[in-house]
């Protein structure tokens, strides 16, 4: 057995690249394997590295583009390494990077690309019903797609702990904020205030629509490679601190989903897992994070995040975010700096990795100052999720 | 970067599982999640080890059977590695227990289990069209299935190398005769000549009936630990003494394969990449090998990995297979000793892997005495393929 925080800290992301964002369907005259290709070309062109150098491809989420396609595609002379978490809560994107770091460490691969492409008009849209696994025992309930069924266990969460719809809004408004700051948002140029939030048509009680991310077609890619190979590049080098990948116990029963789990496992969540492990591996905790990219899907996501982190105790999470903690402006957790995926784009929690890169780099468009460590969720209490600790070099 | 020869020789094979295998359709009365656990669970208690240790799960070959509702039908209470190659040729499942190495070697994972179910009557058929990347483009041709992919590629390496139908022959004729030899086999009761080989009906020429794999519904699975689990375990551990997988160059355009290649690419073939990743990780060569387990979807990819795996020099396949080198019964390099893909089961490569691990242990139905070395691979000539090196402890 190895040191894995030794195994973690010999690896950094050393480029990172996006298309364009666009509302589902209004990129329909461009492929998902096109989109993806060119963020690969863009993260290796931001690496000032030579597409012939990627001998690895991770990605997540189910994802279209196989490898063998894409390494054709880009005249990737080949590969040592490809693999891909499975879909389920966008829990992968993290995921995929601990995949990228045990190739790159282990010396399978120089540099691994991981990424994701999404193009929702072309194939079917998440926030539409699709056949699941077991999806013959839910949809008849009316369970047809993530906003049902994150509601349930959002709906007991804010029963249980008396987290109150203000606080969710408060959620939207500040990641609305950001991205307002970040020209790439889909959100870039619309403002939100707490009455609009209110008013805003109901998608699934307690959710209405602010309250979920936007289906966006686009794609993005990070580039994993080893130190040497990253200082050699064209950007600062990103370390990462700690990648991890987890699953609490009886959560998968397919959409059953975490709301009907007992007390005791609700309470601690999904993520507790993975934090353990992020917390372990890198030798840091919450108040060692100076920013933060939570998994936002939906707004209830973050409250459960704080508190599956450690940042807040149970059920002091919509408190905290209603306090102005996660906003860039003065808050102590600046979180989601681009928008998130509730208001720059929903690309599957990728976009949130590369904001996570630029917040160590130092080139936010909402630059949280003299940041030194970044953290970045996939997923929160879905059937698995993951984590990254990044951090500047 | 670490030693790979170490990694690998860190990590061994605990345990092996499987359900029966039946003709596609004929156990649609159970589902593929059950038939998966129900070989995950035969793992365990082949290891002796309690389904609770479980902590990682891999799989290949775009497998439905999500982590998360396996291991919640199992009981398992939670994992900290879940991933799984991408579809293609069946070339994933040694990568599968490539990426399960990694895991444990990392010290994230102490068990992790390789498996993958198949019920194709439930789904799609192998055998049958399926839309594909590309398929729009090849379809209105022809190639709707993998027999016709493969006959393209086998037609001109055929035409290359003088390999002759006759020569494919005895690949299928040596692999019966060890089917006839497992119980477990779905040909474990039909015997077959060079004369029924030669009228049986054509599928897709160069292919007749007894060139293609049957298809099977069934599971497999295997247990990846640490060398110290596997000896408190119930049977003798079997070392994983190299994993591998690759991509040649410019393969992967979806369906148009590698018969368009250019010649010095097609004559290296794909599997290149991974042999020779195999020979320099193991410090070992083909003169080494006791026993091997070709991926045997269709006949000719036999003389066609002699040649990849460096058994044999270009054009040579097809005269050593004539030449009875296979055959348990004399060879000297006996193969795929419990039927293959070809009359034993398909499932996918998975029961190659399993049959590798019976022969190191000693206990095939076609046992080759004193074996020490197995080679296991996975694809040949397919967008990406992976390969194992197993020793006996």
């Amino acid at each position: 057995m190895i040191d894995r925080r030794s195994t973690n800290a010999t690896t950094c992301i050393a480029g990172i690249g996006q298309t364009p964002y666009a509302k589902w369907g209004s990129v329909m005259d461009r492929s998902e394997l096109e989109l993806c290709c060119e963020a690969i070309v863009n993260a290796c062109a931001d690496a000032g590295m030579d597409v012939d150098e990627i001998d690895g491809f991770c990605s997540f989420g189910d994802d279209r583009n196989q490898p063998s396609l894409v390494a054709t595609t880009l005249g990737v002379p080949g590969f040592r390494y490809a693999n891909m978490v499975w879909s389920g809560g966008g829990g992968g994107s993290a995921a995929a990077v601990l995949n990228a770091v045990l190739a790159v460490h282990s010396g399978i691969c120089r540099s691994v690309v991981v990424y994701r492409a999404i193009c929702q008009g072309q194939f079917e849209r998440y926030g539409q019903f699709r056949p699941r696994p077991l999806s013959s025992f839910a949809a008849p309930f009316g369970l047809h797609s993530p906003p049902n069924m994150a509601a349930m266990m959002t709906r007991r969460y804010m029963h249980e702990t008396g987290t109150t719809k203000e606080q969710l809004g408060e959620v939207a408004l500040a990641f609305r904020r950001h991205a307002n700051r970040n020209p790439r948002a889909l959100f870039a140029d619309r403002t939100l205030d707490m009455d609009e939030y209110l008013a805003a048509r109901e998608i699934a009680s307690p959710f209405s629509l602010y309250d979920c991310c936007v289906e966006t077609d686009g794609a993005c890619a990070v580039i994993v490679t080893s130190p040497e190979r990253a200082r050699d590049g064209r950007q600062r080098p990103v370390s990462i601190l700690a990648a991890a990948q987890g699953s609490g116990p009886r959560f998968g029963l397919g959409l059953m989903g975490s709301w009907n789990m007992p007390a005791e496992t609700f309470a601690t969540l999904n993520s507790k897992e993975v934090s353990d492990q992020i917390w372990s591996i890198s030798g840091l905790g919450p108040k060692d994070v100076d920013v933060a990219q939570f998994y936002d899907a939906f707004t209830s996501l973050i409250p459960m995040a704080l508190e599956e982190y450690g940042f807040c105790k149970r059920g002091e999470g919509g408190p905290f975010v209603a306090d102005g903690h996660l906003d860039w402006a003065g808050g102590s957790l600046p979180s989601n700096t681009a928008g998130g995926l509730l208001s720059e784009a929903y690309q599957q929690g990728m976009n949130l990795i590369v904001e996570g890169v630029r917040q160590m780099r130092g080139t936010s468009t909402s630059q949280v100052e003299d940041a030194e460590v970044c953290l970045v969720t996939s997923g929160a209490n879905a059937p698995h999720t993951s984590g990254l600790l990044l951090g500047r070099c």
